[in-house]
């Protein structure tokens, strides 16, 4: 007797929708969406697609009603429950676009729960396209398997992110005048954390002294390297996954 | 009265030359790295300039005889020696082009010794421009303050990498079918070490078969998303960095 086919197969495409997610629920797609299914994907009557909206897990849903720029996706069984997102938030000075897009795509993939931006004094980016950053976001989350695309604040300057800061996250924030290897401050700070993230001028000398003031703040050490911004945020996002984050488990 | 300036400033530009460097040399520049230092840093006369050739440490020179197209660079005192690199390989198979000059970018900040390209049955790509990745680690070893470029070896297939490994170098891989907790195997292996990431489409079963029978094989987990190959390349190498590399000294 041939073994019965996975079904959905692993190779089914997956796709952030806004619609609610459930029980003979159907998802008539449109627009980019739609023409990525069926012009690059080619994808089939009666082929699976993985659906998730950050509120209902993940779904596997039949195509049906293929036409040149529309389909419609019958949901069918759900496939993953919505995930527990490790509590980290990334917060970081803007840097130059394609720099900025990386960052994002991978903080989706490494597994932050927020982005946040900061606007410091030596930021020589001071505005932000949210939306853009937010596509990234999308398309790294249907790759990486999320079922939730992290959140995104709206900019907030330093002052105001220090002042109104929650006060039992820890702040990692790497120090150019030193501070505790990775390893150990992540060993010896555990729960809800962020990583503050400076432009790549670096902080001046005045916010450098106002975030090691704070009473949520740990200093860590990058190594002896200098490392530019985005590296800085994706590396020690990387190191606060393994050692306190879901990488571990 | 008044402190004396710092010399070099930390602002000097930093330059990789082929040249020996050491008391009294001159170094005659032209090219594009003259068009950097004159038309780019406006360096005048007297101006410092960092200089590091993998060999002799990183020394500052003064800039002397600025003329259009060239200039010669005065060595001055060395102000650093040449650094001990992480012993640290990472052994990539090659991916498009934007994404794996990323990672030659990206490790070389974060410290390896050296970059192995290494040929895969399920490689999408299956020549590197090896000058080009060694211009982006030029670029980044300039900006980061190493004193030498990691070495890039030339592409090798992974039947012979395996087969001609030196036994008392772990060879870290991550496996889509689970290993250890990086934290875990990193703590646990100690000593020179490889990183061993796919291309985009993984590793075959064979693959797969043949790194899990070697002897210096540690399987690794990079957590529950699925990483692109070249966020999973910087992910466990700055891991590794934090945990047994120079980021804990």
């Amino acid at each position: 007797m041939p073994a019965t086919p996975a079904w959905p197969p692993r190779s089914a495409p997956r796709l952030h929708v806004e619609a609610d997610l459930g029980e003979s629920i159907t998802v008539p797609v449109d627009g980019n969406a739609a023409h990525y299914l069926i012009s690059v994907m080619r994808v089939k009557d009666g082929d699976a697609v993985l659906l998730f909206n950050g509120r209902d897990g993940e779904w596997a849903a039949r195509a049906a009603d293929i036409r040149k720029r529309d389909l419609v996706l019958e949901c069918m069984e759900q496939t993953k429950a919505l995930e527990a997102v490790p509590n980290f938030w990334l917060c970081a000075a803007p840097i130059k676009k394609a720099r900025i897009d990386m960052v994002a795509e991978k903080a989706c993939e490494l597994g932050v729960a927020k982005l946040q931006p900061v606007l410091t004094s030596r930021a020589v980016v001071d505005k932000l396209n949210l939306e853009r950053l937010r596509t990234h976001m999308v398309e790294a989350a249907e790759q990486c398997g999320r079922t939730a695309v992290p959140d995104i604040g709206e900019m907030a300057k330093l002052d105001a992110l220090l002042r109104d800061w929650p006060a039992e996250r820890h702040l990692f924030f790497a120090d150019e005048l030193g501070g505790a290897p990775m390893r150990d401050a992540f060993a010896a700070h555990t729960g809800p954390a962020a990583l503050l993230i400076g432009p790549e001028g670096g902080f001046t000398d005045q916010e450098r002294e106002a975030i090691r003031a704070h009473s949520s703040a740990v200093a860590i050490s990058l190594g002896p390297r200098i490392l530019r911004a985005e590296t800085a945020a994706i590396a020690a996002t990387a190191c606060w996954m393994a050692s306190n984050g879901d990488w571990a488990e």
